[in-house]
């Protein structure tokens, strides 16, 4: 099964307790797309504007990630500048110069409307039922979101989450819609806003997959060097629904192996800045990790 | 295998969302040998005042733990009051009594020398020391500790942890002891100090098991309501050390299942205030919710 994504393209700044990066790749989208890319055909959905590098744009071709729904258009590109210290779970927003995605309006081309599994990478959920409304007939709609969202369309977001299969959000995205810092009542509360399952990310503490008389836990690949946190939950949920394409199942065990698979993205591509580390990445090094995480949690 | 505690005996006075409970049973050395109860014989080294209710220890000897230990010497018995709020994953000292504990200097009787098991709960490192010293030959020594004496008793701990074999610690003291939030390398620093083994603790997020070429991850028992994390760390190691204790090995997987096994009776713990949960606890219930944390981590 291929997959459509719609989210952001953008430049990112990026300041870590090792290393600094400026103008790099970024998006989520982009993570998303590369992410899922080692399982299947990717098909995508963004704007960036005119100053956008060509060998970002070449990089991504030469993974095979269809970009006939990228718009290049007048203006700049999305930038975003952000810093992490400490335990590095959480960024301080820098800047963020929306520029041409402040005006984005996703459309989707003809040849997108008949692709079945849909990720809503995190943007105005207004704008995430957009594309629902273009998509003809999907199978599987997966959706992302963010505090700011949580906090100013509270209402689309609802809305919105009556049609989403599978809802991922972190702990604090969790915390904030639920008014719940006891994770299982407030996964419940999700489920009862629409979706079939919840994830629920916790950065270094793994995460959590809700589901009618379905509950799943996944540790955290344990990684003693992190250079750059960022799309980590896109790369997550890049291998979570690239998985399940691959495998065009959707019954609960291969939500589960989603699950881990996307922790295994996701603990390569903190590893480095950017997409440096998931360039350098093979299928073999994910199969690998699973098998390792399948090891730390047994007894 | 029966098991020596030394340790804190108290009455706490404690306030959490769901309730609150004046000069409740509790204390380390309580609470882990209740939890390792259900496991194997228990014998402890602590101390009470005269005021110490005659019901608590009635409760506890009628659990077939030997008292012999405990002393109970003129004064007022240690009390701790605290409060709990928002996710419960930190409690809020309001009070310190130290009382008769103030001077505490275990005395271990003669017929515990031989004893192999030993678990030292979170007393000063210098005391722990002088229970190691007092002890003839133990095969496993499991120790806790606190922020308190990390901060002002390094040395001493950092001696202590040279005779230690398995070391149980929050993730907020293991940043603490190593300066370091990454677990792993945390872990590995504390490993370079002697234990065999370390646990760290991480609440709701379960528990990692460190050693050399060993790491396991054990997620919390998912609950839906907690009503007093008091005694969460000590039942679980009460669980830990018992299961051990019980099973009479020590290779890798028996101390993986210990993990899980401490786990469970922490869960169990939290649900109720004080030891009104454990009280009511069967083994079959513990062997029940292992087998549900089996479930919940598979895929």
């Amino acid at each position: 099964m291929s997959v459509l994504v719609v989210g952001s393209v953008a430049l990112d700044t990026i300041k870590t307790p090792t290393g600094e990066r400026k103008d790099s790749l970024g998006g989520s989208a982009t993570y998303f797309s590369y992410a899922a890319s080692f399982f299947t055909k990717l098909h995508m959905v963004g704007v960036v504007g005119k100053d956008f590098p060509a060998k970002h744009i070449a990089l991504l071709k030469k993974r095979g990630i269809d970009l006939k729904g990228l718009e290049i258009t007048k203006g700049k590109s999305f930038r975003w500048t952000g810093s992490y210290e400490g335990d590095l779970n959480q960024a301080e927003t820098l800047n963020t110069e929306l520029n041409v995605f402040g005006d984005f309006s996703p459309k989707i081309p003809d040849s997108y409307k008949d692709i079945k599994y849909v990720f809503l990478a995190n943007i105005d959920p207004d704008l995430q039922m957009d594309v629902l409304r273009q998509i003809k007939k999907p199978t599987l709609v997966v959706a992302d979101t963010m505090n700011l969202w949580i906090d100013i369309k509270r209402k689309s977001l609802e809305k919105l989450l009556k049609k989403v299969d599978i809802f991922i959000l972190n702990d604090a995205e969790c915390a904030q819609l639920t008014g719940d810092h006891n994770h299982l009542r407030a996964a419940r509360k999700i489920l009862s806003m629409g979706p079939k399952y919840v994830v629920v990310k916790k950065g270094c503490h793994g995460s959590l997959l809700f589901g009618k008389n379905e509950f799943f836990t996944a540790p955290a690949y344990p990684l003693t060097v992190v250079h750059d946190p960022t799309g980590a939950g896109d790369s997550f949920a890049g291998g979570f629904v690239g998985y399940l394409a691959q495998t065009k199942k959707l019954d609960k065990k291969s939500i589960r192996k989603a699950v881990v698979m996307g922790t295994v993205v996701a603990s390569y591509n903190v590893e480095g800045f950017s997409l440096d580390r998931l360039k350098r990445l093979k299928k073999s090094d994910i199969i690998k990790r699973v098998n390792d995480v399948k090891k730390i949690v047994s007894w």
